[in-house]
């Protein structure tokens, strides 16, 4: 199959990225880097999450976030949601677009959810409904896709039979997560497989973390199965080498890089990201993961 | 085209790793880094350079080296020579692989060997012409195959200009490097599509730097055309993410991980890698910087 003309970059680094983060910005610093990634070219940027503070103290200020980002036309600020109470903060800060989630596991479900994948399905059910009822977007979000902490492999069969009951409720995409970055090339075509005898394969995104190295390599050989639509996060926000047990969010930079030099169009641009990504990478005072970022903006640097 | 079933690795820490690394190690640390090697199944281990010590001094103990390491039957141990001089002293070290090598641009060229690239092609001839007749093998190499830091963009057909020269001088093999790491994977593709007009794909190798992140989507693009053999670097030997102007080989774990998760056979034991480079890195007082070999490093550390 022809690679994609056009590709959608999912920018996740404000909510996925920053609660992974060791340090905690300001709401202030947020909503920059919002509205810069924004100004950027991104078409989605992640904003943050209405779970409770108690789990995720970095994400308690979404609905101020929400409240006070400027808007571009055109771009959508998708919010994690996970349930109702979640649901009615988030149209109550102006959401349009909200996220919501299921495990392809039931070690991981019970464990990242407190509750089983069919209770969790239930309960995204009712949530999607009233969303859509009150004019919102839902996304879905699969997480251990592609291997799981617990449980090890992760069959494909298993995943699509998630990923359609998602999809089924109303998600206007399915987000595939390989949570823990343990995904390769060939194992990540034949999910893509599984899942679009489901879901069409332009509804169908990427979100790799490269953990392991292979995020990039998992996004090519999702091009090549007409996938259009990647997760990725600013400086790899969220994944630091430096740190056991880094989440590892593929970063932006990376993505465009190779999708730029394949020419497929994003309509992001690369030296806007670099500012962008040299604005936060000195508020949480640590150097960006991302490879091409290092690399170019040394090359910037030289030639100034 | 079916990803072949098998691939050979073929190591470079010990050379094209080692001399890229602030900290020099000692001798018997080389040694012990390229039996270890070799122990781990990699096939093939380039054990270093004959060039001048003024400039590679840390290559300076090629000849002890090879005089001294233990062979294993079946592994090739090739080592870098630039000219007449240097194959004298590799023959008499009991070398019976060597490297030559060319570059793509003429600038490249004149600043890494003094010489334009007609000038080197004619000198690798007489070295090859004598290597040959002396009963070794050559394997060619090719600098800056898809980005010169001085040209910026390289053709594919001045690249495979270039190689069928190389190959016709008797190269049993000839590696593409993509010695800046600007590569991307289509750019990759048309590359070894212009090149295998005049070499068999089957010989011609991958030498891809992560500098930009696109190693191992580099490397899954060229197993779609048919390429079964790649240059790594135990650990990332040669680039580090904490110093500019990293020159980032590709990690021999990461490279490794992607395999064996496609089911491709290399005959290279993971366990005994990871063993290796934490070795190494100890020796060099730094981090790994395979991103699979430090994800699967701490999932051993839990599991002991």
């Amino acid at each position: 199959m022809p690679y994609p003309k056009r590709v959608k970059m999912v920018e996740v680094g404000p909510r996925d990225g920053l609660q992974n983060e060791k340090k905690s910005v300001s709401t202030d610093t947020r909503i920059e880097l919002i509205e810069r990634l924004a100004d950027a070219g991104l078409p989605a940027v992640e904003a943050g999450s209405f779970v409770s503070p108690k789990w995720v103290p970095q994400m308690a200020d979404t609905g101020e976030v929400m409240q006070r980002v400027r808007r571009r036309e055109g771009v959508s600020y998708p919010v994690l949601v996970p349930n109702m109470k979640g649901l009615e903060a988030a149209i109550a800060a102006g959401a349009k677009d909200i996220a919501g989630f299921a495990a392809a596991t039931e070690t991981f479900s019970k464990r990242n959810t407190n509750c089983s994948i069919a209770g969790s399905l239930e309960r995204q059910a009712t949530v999607c409904r009233a969303a859509i009822d009150a004019g919102l977007r839902v996304r879905g979000y699969m997480s251990v896709v592609l291997g799981c902490p617990y449980e090890g492999e992760v069959q494909p069969a298993q995943v699509a039979d998630v990923v359609r009951q998602l999809w089924d409720m109303g998600c206007y995409e399915v987000s595939l997560g390989d949570t823990v970055g343990m995904g390769t090339p060939a194992k990540t075509q034949r999910l893509i497989e599984a899942v679009s005898a489901y879901v069409p394969v332009e509804k169908i995104g990427g979100h790799f973390h490269d953990t392991y190295g292979q995020a990039i390599a998992n996004i090519l050989a999702s091009l090549e199965m007409g996938m259009a639509t990647f997760d990725s996060s600013i400086a790899g926000l969220g994944g630091c080498p430096y740190s056991p047990g880094a989440t590892g969010n593929v970063a932006t930079e990376d993505v465009l890089y190779m999708l730029d030099g394949m020419g497929i169009e994003t309509g992001v641009d690369m030296d806007a990201l670099l500012d962008t990504a040299e604005f936060i990478c000195a508020r949480l005072d640590r150097p960006t993961f991302s490879r091409a970022g290092r690399a170019l903006g040394l090359k910037r640097k030289k030639a100034a």
